[in-house]
């Protein structure tokens, strides 16, 4: 059983049938009838006017994101452990023309407004140092931690008073929503985002995550800017299809309660070796190598994080008996 | 029956089944049972190593081949009516970190030597101008017209000369395989081409295309570009199982074959009013405002080219039977 | 006597003397007592509230001022012989990140409303292609002519009503301020112009243009893009100096008047050969090799404008005595 | 007295005169009799084949070094308090179109093989992650630090054998060479240094450093990245003037052993409260606020360093006399 990472997970069924479903002839790129539905289904998601732009990675998203809230000459602030900053081979600096990003600390890849006004602190206002033009967090972080409603709305709070724009990661967007238990909508347009990267891609979609703009007018330049990226997809009515069937329903909600029950069901097994507090669907424990081998060794995979640790994460098709297995083998070693 | 797009087109069966296949846990981006076979299936097909990367667009794909030939501060010389130029919101200027595009003219937009020749000798050798680094071509070009190999020969002898780089926008390229009916290595490789845009997604794919290398070394970069550009998927085995499908049994030929042959019926009957030889499957017609209106209230729908003139698509699904009746209806106008 | 170009002229010694003066311990960058003074005195040039930015060279002026108008993803209008299209190596891709320029004709590089009426009426309102955010004229044009204030006032009301920003390249304007004799407000300002760069190393100065915004609040981001691209001189006191200098006393009109007359005495000469009006401090003249080898072989030097053509150029140093001999030349021929 | 910075010190003599004595009618750019002598007289200076651009600002220079060494999705590693990290408003981003910095620590901003070594282990040999391409140390460092031929030699060793170019930022190059008293190519070519931002406004000059490339083929794109950045100063005559007048009779060592010598009288009497040790000509201290204002009330000006420190700079002109009083003043705290 592979533990490696939720996009080596297989995409769910509906989202298959909802694939075949769109085979028909329509209008190409983005003025199909699943396209353009987008905008209102959404809109009643988070119960407010929203313009939505498929694209196909979380990449594209992030980075059309970060054009709209900073100026090739401004930065954008993240934690350094962040995904724009580590594992996007840069693609932030390519899209918004060489804005800087700029780091701060922050246990489990959080970012809280301590460490951000002492960033801002640091920034002499003048010519020679960039400026900050926006914040952005990634919610469920990379280490598998969630931000409350009031944790957002402090940053927002910040963002604010100091003309900063704010962004939301979500690559892991619906396993968040379903960690906090609260509306869509307190963690992101209600607590102050402007800008959500609502990612389906790791939570059972094929290749399809939503830019979700809370100010619609930002969306504009977007709809330009993706189509010069080589985003817009001639035959686009496949991915907004895969947008359509995770809202029907609430599958995107459905799925990410799956994933995170796996991961708690592993968490309370590894109780006693959690480096995280497991509140979304990844887990990180202290595990030898010997005990490491010993896993492997039962046909569980995952990826090491450094030495003595490693990183667990599970998806939307980890039933109960799929990491009951895994738990115990943990629980043995 | 519509004929504005072959992007409008559904996806072919084998494709969906493929795709439908690939659903299987596997490693994510490019790692996987499927990603890992393209150097060598697209190796046989065209008879030499190559180093193949999908992308889910043909923007994307001829960007990154650009940025492959290519210095920010050097030139690529395209046909004024170039879809990199025209169609594409300015992705060459964002690839290239501002590139020039550099055009020339030349009916039915295709590309010759002697206008090629006649831009260069207005390009000064001194820092004040943008020097030209690479030719783009399209094959079948944006008016359907295809290029012999003998045409590709000369082209890339003079790029030999002038030490630029040799790009095929091959966005229809099975058309126009399918319409010289010679081997594609003939009118790519053989014929001094560095680096192809392979386009599948308007002969029946979903979105996959493939920028394929004949220079392998020059694919490295490429490889961190495309991540850097939020073109690597991360179940990126759905876009090259679509890659293999079409190669299997020759089915991108097949469907070619099928398009170019519906855009023969249309042109033997359209023969009076060609704007342009109909040699793959695109079709330019000069056809009056109230004739468009009497094709369109009998169910056809195309694009107005300008004033006084349509263009139709053929795609892979239009079947005898499907053209036929636009076919007769053209003849009677 | 050398008529090769403006720029190979040598610095008025009242420059000179300004560089000298301005050699003392001074605060750096752009905090120094004659940097800070530029924003009043061109202010009291132009009538009314305005920001100046020095640069070392028009290049860079016309390009910060082109990224004040124009996002990465958006065009600018230009004449297809304009310098930032053919005389910059590509300097505005560079700046705007990519943006495209978008050329017009228009005879000796002129802009004409109907033209640019033209282009606008050729780009579909759609995501597919780039959308015009700028128009960038040249005053006095690359062949020496001059817009009058209702030429400029004509093209500023089409900009409006299309939402276009409107830049002046002046690397000339001193010499089309004394060609039309009107005061410099009525071809900028007053006539609707955004963003002027006032030239001055063609007319005297060693090394600094002024930046001219109209609209104050543009500038502000221009500061952090001048310091960005390496403009942001250390010892700006030296570029404030000459820019304080030219202003005192109007020595850029004085300047410009003595290279215009030198430039008329030359046309009236060669009134027969004359491929545009003389109108500033260019003079484009039907020339056969045999005649450009009897001229130089007379020791005057210009440079070959293609076939049968040549460009002959005054400047502030040439005084009556030294262009009467070559108009005699030229009379003689 | 002022101590805030060598950019504030006013031009030499020597330097003046030598812009004086320019002030000919020549060929404009870099044609004139002055900039074609640069790759031979620098090529004397440093005993090898050089090729040398005249840039006005060394961020300029730092980054077309920068261009020539790295890809815009590649990396450059630097100290965390590098002037091209901290102090150029992102210009490297933008030069480069979005390459990385890659931050090491380092005390006293300088950087050393072990850092690189143990940053270059962080990074994945994957297209996820940035690779670095380029190291670049600063010499004298931001902080006043001399690097001695083996430490860069250590560090040129590890960049062969990374794959890495390797930059010098010598803003204070010369200081740097005063003060180990050593052949200028013993830290520079011989210690396997590829490009040398060579500096001359901080000692001395009005506005004009040289890029100095040790492998003259770099330099062939970076003459078209200058121009296309807007740093192809028409009349660069007058900043060849500058640095010819500066190799003549090594006027820059002469100033900057004046200028080292001055920082040392200073070093003495603040031995107690150095920060770092003083090696070229820049003075770290504690110094209390009332301390600080003691010292301001005397008539000496410098920049505060955080809290309880000061940072003072001198130049070529502080003369012994200049600083005694300064030296005795801190004494006397």
């Amino acid at each position: 059983m592979r533990f490696f990472s939720d996009n080596a997970a297989p995409v769910h069924p509906k989202i298959m049938q909802a694939i075949a479903d769109a085979n028909h002839i329509d209008t190409a790129y983005d003025g199909d009838r699943w396209s353009t539905q987008l905008d209102a289904r959404f809109g009643e998601l988070f119960g407010c006017e929203v313009a939505v732009l498929w694209v196909a990675t979380g990449t594209a998203a992030n980075c059309l994101a970060l054009t709209s809230l900073c100026q090739p000459h401004q930065g954008i602030i993240c934690n350094r452990e962040a995904h724009i900053e580590v594992d996007e081979c840069g693609a932030p600096g390519f899209y918004t023309g060489g804005a800087k990003l700029m780091l701060v600390g922050g246990d489990g890849a959080k970012v809280a407004p301590g460490t951000v006004n002492e960033l801002l602190g640091t920034i002499r206002d003048d010519v020679h140092q960039v400026q900050a033009a926006a914040l952005s967090i990634t919610n469920a972080t990379e280490y598998g931690l969630v931000y409350s409603p009031e944790e957002v709305s402090a940053l927002s709070a910040l963002c604010r008073q100091r003309g900063l724009g704010l962004h939301m990661d979500g690559a892991r967007f619906a396993n968040a929503v379903a960690s906090v238990e609260r509306h869509p909508a307190d963690i992101t347009v209600r607590a102050g985002v402007d800008v959500l990267s609502f990612g389906f891609a790791k939570n059972g979609g094929m290749g399809a995550e939503a830019l979700v703009y809370f100010d619609p007018a930002l969306a504009d330049a977007a709809r330009y800017r993706r189509k010069r990226a080589g985003h817009l997809q001639s035959k686009g009515r496949f991915l907004a299809a895969q947008l359509l069937a995770m809202l029907e329903g609430d599958l995107w909600l459905e799925n990410a309660r799956a994933a995170n029950s796996a991961a708690q069901i592993i968490a309370t097994a590894a109780a006693e070796r959690l480096l995280y507090p497991v509140q979304a669907n990844e887990i990180f424990i202290r595990l030898t190598a010997a005990e490491a081998a010993t896993l492997r060794a039962s046909g569980f995979d995952f990826y090491d994080w450094g030495d003595g640790a490693a990183r667990l994460v599970t998806s939307w098709h980890h039933a109960e008996a799929d990491v009951a297995p895994l738990a115990r083998a943990i629980d043995s070693l």
